[in-house]
């Protein structure tokens, strides 16, 4: 198995196979994005319908501000990055979403507190006090203005870019929540991770937002690594601002599918940064970790939520399989095995992908059931909803098809493990 | 089947399973009591641990003001209605569990506002912009006072009922929710619920106060009756506060199990009222209808969620069986079936009461699982939770005991459909 003839045809085995997931991930691409276009469009007021049904039938025409400013990102991306959807629909589609964000999102202007919610004309229904909905405003603006040129778009994602900063940084009193004498100082992982997003976002092929942000990015990462706990053998969703382990179940919290994800966030900003030491901690604690402990031995798939200790959660889904854990674990092993070449990560890559796009792909009506029942069953017909639209589905797989692309057109067959190019050239 | 020898038999035999019965529902009541004894007192702080494993364990100390008041209130009425359970130990852990609660729920004494979860030792860890763990703090006060005759009880009580009636009847804004001019001006049926509940509880053989809180009840009522729309077809958990129906999800939303405890809430109201003809009204929009839209005929259980027009809810346990609803149910076809005499509710009441016994019981370590999957499989293995305290199970069994033994200590037969003696005799 090691020498001449059989290697080489292993090798092309493995192309093959790499070819084959890229048809298959670009052809399911397609038919996601034809299902949003087709059935969530609000032609009237801009922006986009998400509570659809299986059919893609409209069960609810509330407008989540966290779905708005990601519909308009992803459109704003794959227009920009993929000959095949650089068309005006697309992007006409975006600009009325970003219109319809820049008018309606904030609650109260000029303040920059968002909305949760919105009525299909604009009026604000709940407002969260958090961070989430001005993080994805902000991802939307710039994507906007990447797509357009329009350089307002730009100025308004810096300036809530800023407030955001400000709010974890400095002064989180401006989000309204109150301060209770029993409430633990947890940093929920979530924060950090958002905020490394966004630093990536904002500095991509942008040398001075990448500049003025670079520290920032660092205290992210270094934010999120604090949430490897017990000796590294545990990734807790909340710890406290010190980075010590809290009391209780807050405390004993484990999201796989979350930490997956903040697995190729850090990733990207170990590519970055060029460093690979990083980088195989990254992959040991937010990729090989929570994929041992949070995989169902007996059904496959992600668990939702666990317990560091054992204890049965006490979310009433923890044991359901979600969309969007699977969606990111797609990505975290396909990057993790671009980056680093190492084969088991492939594999992972494979598993997880198989898995997925057996149980949550509808071949009936496209796009994805989001909510399945431990065993596997479809426990929510919906294809949308308050907390699922137009963004892990076509996220992961516009990413994994460019990232097979990738594989795919390296001159060599990928290096056993060692530094990625990328690595090596900022060494 | 109709006369002489048959029928005697007949009444015999239903005599005999409405004793057995008797029996199992008072056996599993002293197991469940047994079970919040041996593992939830605080010897420390006072209070009571409700985090609670399958064994027991204490999984996590919060203490969740609901739940306080909840097991306090219980405790009180098992001591003072249950010859057996009129020992100190019971009425020590109640009063310990109140001073935790005068001493600690308040977020700003004065202020009534009470916190949603202390830590174990008494400071706020969260508030919820609501009425309920005042509801429950007013419950437990009141029950409190009439344990053990402490006046300083009850002045608590009513104090505290009158600031709820002022938020919910008169200014709200005390409860810090935003006004949003997008969020419509809904009335959770949970609201006129419990404030019903409450005036039940203070008004119990005290004609000052049924007489003070006489005229919020009927207001309760109508409101609550409110909730029956679509022409009789279908009970809403939110409706505007003009009575109309909602638009979208929030509009359709639909719980059998909270439609079946506003129904015994409501026939207690009937017996007061002595209003047969409401009595009927009640049985068939708050009994029959939710059983009938929200048993499973695939698995049997109640549905947790529905929507009325049949779209998937977008709440991920909607197709869960909780305990409670399982509970509440008990209760109210046995208490329709007590006012009634209709056959067909004692029928439902064996028929719920079998599937709740068999599904949720846990014969190993005593208290009842509380959240199965729609197959009916323990999803979470807790015995207690931020949800799930000393009430439902223990209150069912109390309530259906005290009802069986009244079915079985009357000299007739229960009459077929009529007014209850109660309803006869205050026409």
């Amino acid at each position: 198995m090691s020498k001449g003839l059989p290697a080489r045809q292993d090798m092309e085995k493995e192309r093959e196979t790499l070819q084959a997931w890229k048809e298959r991930v670009g052809q399911e691409l397609d038919r996601v994005v034809a299902f949003w276009m087709e059935h969530s469009h609000d032609q009237e007021h801009g922006g986009f319908f998400t509570c659809l049904g299986r059919e893609g039938r409209v069960y609810d025409d509330l407008k989540y501000v966290w779905l708005q400013g990601r519909q308009v990102w992803m459109y704003c991306r794959l227009y920009r990055t993929f000959e095949r959807f650089r068309h005006a629909q697309l992007l006409d589609a975006a600009k009325a979403g970003g219109e319809f964000l820049l008018r309606y999102a904030r609650v109260a202007p000029p303040g920059k507190k968002c909305a949760f919610v919105l009525t299909r004309d604009g009026r604000p229904v709940k407002v969260q006090r958090t961070i989430f909905s001005e993080c994805f405003y902000t991802m939307a603006m710039n994507e906007l203005w990447r797509a357009t040129g329009e350089v307002r778009y730009q100025t308004e994602a810096v300036e809530m870019m800023d407030q955001i900063v400000h709010w974890v940084q400095e002064d989180a009193s401006g989000l309204g929540r109150p301060q209770l004498q029993g409430a633990p100082a947890a940093e929920p992982m979530a924060v950090p991770m958002m905020l490394l997003n966004l630093v990536e976002q904002l500095g991509e092929a942008d040398e001075e937002l990448a500049g003025k942000y670079a520290e920032l990015g660092d205290w992210c990462a270094r934010r999120i690594l604090q949430h490897v706990q017990r000796d590294g053998q545990a990734v807790l969703e909340n710890v406290s601002e010190g980075g010590k382990e809290l009391p209780g179940c807050l405390g004993r919290q484990q999201n796989p599918g979350h930490t997956l994800e903040a697995g190729w966030f850090l990733l990207r900003h170990c590519i970055r940064k060029g460093d690979p030491e990083l980088r195989a901690h990254v992959i040991d604690k937010f990729l090989l970790l929570p994929f041992h402990s949070g995989w169902d031995p007996d059904h496959g798939g992600l668990f939702y939520f666990q317990d560091a200790d054992n204890f049965c959660p006490t979310q009433l889904e923890w044991a359901m399989k979600l969309w969007w854990p699977h969606s990111e674990a797609m990505i975290a092993f396909l990057m993790g095995y671009s980056d680093s070449g190492d084969p088991v990560l492939l594999r992972l890559f494979y598993q997880v992908a198989e898995y997925t796009f057996r149980q949550f792909r509808d071949p009936e009506y496209g796009e994805w059931f989001g909510y399945l029942s431990r065993e596997g069953k479809v426990a929510l017909s919906i294809k949308g909803g308050p907390f699922k639209g137009c963004f892990h589905v076509p996220r992961c797989l516009a990413m994994c098809e460019e990232m097979l692309g990738a594989l795919l057109s390296r001159p060599a067959p990928a290096p056993s493990p060692a530094p990625t190019p990328a690595c090596r050239g900022a060494e």
